[in-house]
């Protein structure tokens, strides 16, 4: 029997919600971790902004300072944890820790998005690791399996639900029939939207989480510039009732594609509300859930499902990571891989989808053949279309195969034109089953 | 820029469906794995029975032979890749490869159950790794998951539909109400059940998956023989029919519950038909699929989904164990964890679980009283209850609160001995939403 503990020192930078679940899992945790590995974890040094605040949380014999730069660089931290949000100072402090040595995991996805390619490189030059599961989908431990499980993995696409808040309202939406204003409001009384929602609403807290994924899917830099973004502030009520009636359900997506056979692939990351099946595993992942649905050319169809954001889900893969730096440290080797190269962007207008549009139109005869020409002249077939209502209340709506962004653009743009469209209305990308 | 290629060179044992669609996936990765990675990853030796018979793969430059010991203890080997199946003679392989200082990679369930204490000591006492994602949930990361991820994580439960066949016959039965008699003979022609289905449908195969998923999540040793088994060839129709008219499924789990607070737990593992809400994921996974969903105390609740079984998806997890293999060894360091302790296992008679039964009962006044009566005088309290048909047809469908497994079985004996009860019909667990 092995009896040997080895003591492992972390600093932690950032002492709010998730820093304060944290604290109390170690310290519930601490005994079983340690038999479980042989590691034992204490936390020696916590960066505030404010040392005075009071807190409720045992820290033990950790001192409490609100100088940042010194935990991350300290003589007595082994494993830095960086829980503060956003690019700067937090990146100034991270790459203070990696240069001084220490191991670091975050749960940042902001600073990731912005700058992991840089920091992992540096955490690679001092040898020693920058671990991030909590930055995308929480609790979910997709960084690890893409990263390990399927490193070897034909990845084709990955698609996920990555935004708790946009998934909660566009579930409610779907429940109970209500208005996006209603369930942003009720979202912001319940805590699951922010007073300024936009990051989330509009899509760019997914965004960055996109850029991630592709990233370590890759293994090729992809910034959050590259990802095309839309977010769910114009998804409406019908447009959900419409979805469902045809055997949809609409869910805020990031989707990452590969493509190619073989390394250097292209890629396309791409955030979007999507019409998804309701047969499709991710059309049954409701309120505040996340998951991550990923295809492969091998292991086929595989997803995970959890809690995306609070902080005890988030504490518990951030307690993963430290212990997985601590054992490196322990077994005195740490995981290297070559820096990343950047990634090939596959340009939006090329990459493909099938759409969901529907228009309103003059009720008579050889209206649909018009519309229909349209679709016809720019190479997007149509797969069904639906007459609702009658006269001039008559809309049509149309799922069409796959057709690239340009054409579908321009079949916009010229249907739009035509004297008998009385009205563009709704446009969504959609999945197959 | 590192372009340091580390040659890892690979001893196949076995070469059936998985052997044979990982020599095709390693054909197609190697390129891409030595980009990501670092690491040139070779096979240069395969043993097989027959070393005549003719194969549809290409094997590259590697040695073919009949003698499977020599290829687990050969020069030119550093990772021995075992996907013979069963217990002897893989055992006496896997022991001489790791004793000869080569990290192993296996997707064996019944070597891992009966043997996989002492190899994986034998590992660590070699300083090499013995890992074994592909013997659970194929191409689903859940040995990392729990390893790794969620080392730190309190887990109370992890349920698991872990065997393809039995899903699929199960999600056949309910979707076209056909008999198991049927979509047995319907699995075994599509081969989805072998010729001999004892192994799936008595439950034996998941037995063995949950002694491994409950010692790696205890960290402490479960064999086989401590997990009560019960398979799915008493389900009927009518039973899939009457659970789906309360807003049930029925599946196949394997279930493992820790109980306590702190190390040591007593731990339980058990497989059995369960009746699953209709709105819990795992009763949304549906065919072949595997899913396992884990609730923890600090994460919440988490749900992997994929292939459980088939030789791509189980030769991508073993792929990517290879690849966590070798980068241990260029890292020149493995991963060690103290040996396991032998598990506290709770009496199964002490396991808590609410329950469904019915029972045919003399329509007249006062039979419920007494039915409901021996439920009251045995501590098993009631949820619901039902009554179906009239007079000598009527049958009543309960489902009690949690319950002892004794005390069920006492209310079971003593309603079997009511002349009020003409029969005992079904029953099985429940769980909750």
């Amino acid at each position: 029997m092995t009896s040997k503990i080895s003591p492992i020192r972390i600093g932690l930078l950032g002492f709010g919600n998730v820093g304060g679940a944290l604290v109390d899992l170690l310290a519930e945790q601490r005994t079983d971790v340690a038999a479980l590995t042989g590691i034992d974890l204490n936390i020696t040094r916590v960066a505030v902004r404010d040392v005075d605040k009071s807190r409720p949380h045992d820290l033990g014999g950790a001192t409490l300072t609100s100088d940042a730069l010194e935990v991350a660089t300290a003589d007595d931290v082994d494993v830095v944890v960086e829980l503060v949000g956003g690019i700067e100072p937090a990146a100034d402090w991270v790459a203070a820790a990696l240069g001084a040595g220490k191991s670091v995991v975050t749960g940042n996805k902001a600073l990731l998005a912005a700058r992991g390619r840089e920091l992992l490189d540096l955490a690679s030059a001092n040898d020693v690791e920058l671990l991030f599961e909590a930055s995308v989908a929480g609790g979910i431990p997709l960084m690890r399996a893409l990263q390990q499980s399927l490193r070897g993995e034909p990845i084709r696409r990955v698609m996920g639900i990555v935004n708790g808040t946009t998934n909660f309202m566009l579930s409610k939406m779907s429940q109970d029939g209500a208005d996006y204003a209603d369930v942003l409001a009720e979202a912001q009384r319940l805590g699951f939207a922010e007073a300024d929602p936009t990051a989330d609403v509009e899509g760019h807290d997914a965004q960055a989480k996109a850029a991630i994924i592709a990233s370590v899917a890759m293994g090729a830099a992809v910034t959050p510039e590259s990802v095309p973004v839309e977010g769910i502030s114009g998804v409406t009520a019908s447009d959900i009732a419409n979805a469902h009636r045809l055997g949809y359900a609409i869910k805020l997506l990031a989707v990452v594609e590969l493509f190619g056979d073989r390394s250097p692939y292209e890629v396309a990351a791409r955030v979007h509300p999507t019409m998804v099946p309701l047969t499709h595993p991710l059309a049954t992942v409701g309120g505040s859930f996340n998951a991550v649905f990923i295809e492969g050319g091998a292991v086929g169809e595989l997803m995970l499902y959890g809690r995306g954001a609070g902080g005890r889900p988030t504490a518990s893969a951030v307690l993963g990571d430290i212990i997985a730096a601590a054992g490196s440290l322990t077994s005195g080797s740490v995981r290297r891989t070559p820096p990343m190269t950047e990634a090939t962007i596959r340009a939006s207008d090329e990459t493909m989808s099938a759409f969901y549009l529907d228009l309103s139109v003059d009720d008579r005869p050889g209206v649909l053949a018009e519309v229909a020409g349209v679709f016809g002249a720019n190479g997007v077939s149509i797969r069904s279309m639906e007459q609702a209502g009658l006269g001039a209340e008559a809309t049509l709506a149309f799922i069409t195969h796959e057709a690239t962004e340009a054409d579908m653009r321009t079949t916009l743009e010229e249907l739009g034109s035509l004297a008998s469209v009385l009205r563009l209305g709704a446009r969504y990308h959609v999945i197959g089953d």
